[in-house]
């Protein structure tokens, strides 16, 4: 098996973009990570996207953005794990690429969510939950969500307001990175006051939607010549399921998903939880950070809240999130925020995260889930 | 890059399985090639599917249908290329295997078509096409297809029933095949007369939809050990696009994709075209079986409808094609097709396709389209 670099990254801003289309988004991002690499070409394409079918009508898009990119001709294809695209995408590129079957990939993660009406967005993004058990007895996507933290609540005796930290600190450190949703930070006094959603999950608990693309360079560690940039390496990659039902999980405030993955991952990389220098999760709700926290390893059972008020999770605690605004502050464009978190992870790596950099960060970890923890994959990159 | 050998086959009738869902159906191949190969689980699963999040209001395949085979926990996926989708799932989870990612792979292709309103799976299918350029000026797939056969005629001076051997070849081999959706045989009259669908594509040009999943289990040709049924090796594999609107191509009759990606498989495989017993080639509408043959180099360009007239597409002819049916005659559940070739190639290199047995059949070709030509894949298989 190849080893794997990634040698280019790009992305655009997340917003609303309504003066550009999906392809033109991909595009964007793909022109700024071959930029990136000094090169003006890759033998493949893969594609993160989970809603483009419902949304624009749309599927198909490895014709369609190979075409657009200016390379028709070209492997390309697209790969859905409902907000967990992005990485399932990033995960078959770096297969394709270590199988020794292609030599260079591109892996975009591109969303365009802000055009449509809201309520079509909340039923596209329910098709991430069971649709005969979830979705269709009027459970939302946030709802799902509002069900796990309530019961999180409930079970270990933690206040809502213990939540703030992890939207604080995603809002902190969203205010550095241009490419965020949002540049606004937020008080303990705002999370309190924020307008309820789904009772527990307020607004300041939830990632905004957005438009948005990421894009990476895949190549094999022994293809990087000259480069002048710092080489990242993918040093271990999993994905693992659970069921797509909450009520079907053996325990529903456990992300087995997320410690299966993550423990392949660490096997793979030959590294333990004190090695991981930062850790991009995917908050997509603040209860999501915990849970992940706590599945990863990174905090007890039940305690998940703690490393929030304690202060780890910020950039000088003992494990920095969502480093460059996370969901909650970078926004949440679903099948594209699996690549946003491996673009930002070697920002990380490289040094160009000032100034929410992790000094010194050599190794960082980046989690993507699909559904309310249906599929979760890990990645662990290493600055080499 | 190791070597991967398809252990075990399954497959539904396609049919309209209205007391079946999406994920009964993909369980129930999955557990027929599982049986098939005298194993009772699988590392990773990958499925081909285009049109669940907007059919049956579920994406997140992955989550779901492991689940629901039991085997929650395992890493699993969709990937998605339109009609091109089973192909690109199988080619997905050979690199997962070939890279020594994964040791068992489970592909499964899976499509509920039948449920919906016609308008609905109409629309759904046009998403296969460019939404901007073709699908929003009213196009429906058929539509796109009409026009390229029209332009074929008037191009290259065939007439219409020149092209009754496909569908006739086609209708005759699905007779023997009791997982076809149609059983029953057609003459060049029938052909003739059939009713107009988009001029000049009648009924018994186009292939009929339907519900069905086709699956494989895929390891390393190095851990096939005692297994009693003949081995077949994947000896070619290749994946490539076209631009997705056919206006947008340099030569709108001819399968640019269908050649580069066949061009690689031979190179892979290192066989040439004399090499291939049979060709499960992808006959959506039968312009696209002569395109098909003359992008590959069975046929000369322009020349196409020959093969059939000249009847080498029979079982006992040159080139035998659509051996158990094809999509015409077996059926086309759109994100299923690709397996079910996969998995009819198998029974040709088992010597389990009698009455339809292609004598001596040693390698066989398979050629999944996703679009209109903008995505193929093309697998060469081997009795090893």
């Amino acid at each position: 098996m190849r080893e794997v670099a990634i040698i280019g990254i790009g992305q655009t801003p997340v917003d609303e973009h309504w003066d550009k289309s999906l392809k033109e988004l991909a595009g964007e991002a793909i022109f700024a990570a071959l930029h990136d690499a000094g090169r003006n070409s890759a033998e493949a394409l893969f594609i993160g996207n989970m809603m483009s079918g419902i949304l624009s009508k749309q599927e198909n898009l490895g014709g369609l953005i190979s075409d657009w990119i200016g390379l028709p001709g070209m492997e390309a294809e697209k790969v859905e794990a409902a907000c967990g695209s992005g990485a399932a995408a990033f995960r078959a590129g770096l297969m394709a690429v270590s199988s020794g079957e292609v030599d260079s990939v591109l892996v975009v993660g591109v969303e365009k969510m802000t055009e449509s009406l809201p309520v079509e967005t909340t039923e596209a993004l329910a098709t991430a939950a069971d649709a005969d058990y979830e979705s269709a007895q009027g459970l939302s996507f946030v709802a799902i969500n509002a069900l796990v933290m309530q019961l999180y609540l409930h079970t270990y005796g933690w206040k809502h307001t213990d939540f703030a930290p992890f939207s604080i600190n995603a809002h902190a450190n969203a205010l550095h990175n241009p490419n965020a949703r949002l540049h606004e930070a937020i008080t303990q006094k705002d999370y309190n006051n924020a307008r309820m959603i789904a009772e527990p999950i307020n607004l300041l608990d939830a990632s905004p939607t957005g438009d948005g693309a990421a894009a990476v360079l895949l190549v094999p560690v022994d293809a990087v010549s000259v480069h002048g940039k710092q080489v990242v390496k993918v040093i271990g990659s999993a994905s693992a399921t659970d069921a797509i039902a909450i009520h079907s999980r053996k325990d529903p405030l456990w992300l087995s998903a997320a410690e299966r993955s993550a423990k392949k991952a660490y096997d793979q990389a030959g590294v333990g939880l004190e090695d991981i220098d930062f850790f991009e999760l995917h908050d997509a709700f603040s209860i999501m950070s915990v849970l992940s926290l706590e599945a990863c390893g990174f905090a007890e059972r039940g305690h998940g809240p703690k490393a929030g008020l304690d202060g780890h999770i910020t950039i000088q605690g003992k494990i920095p999130i969502t480093t460059r605004g996370g969901l909650k502050g970078r926004g949440h464009p679903v099948g594209a925020t699996g690549v946003y978190q491996i673009v930002e992870a070697v920002q990380q790596l490289r040094g160009e995260a000032s100034p929410t950099q992790v000094e010194g960060a050599r190794i960082g970890m980046t989690q993507n889930i699909g559904g309310s923890g249906a599929t979760i994959i890990t990645h662990i990159l290493k600055a080499d």
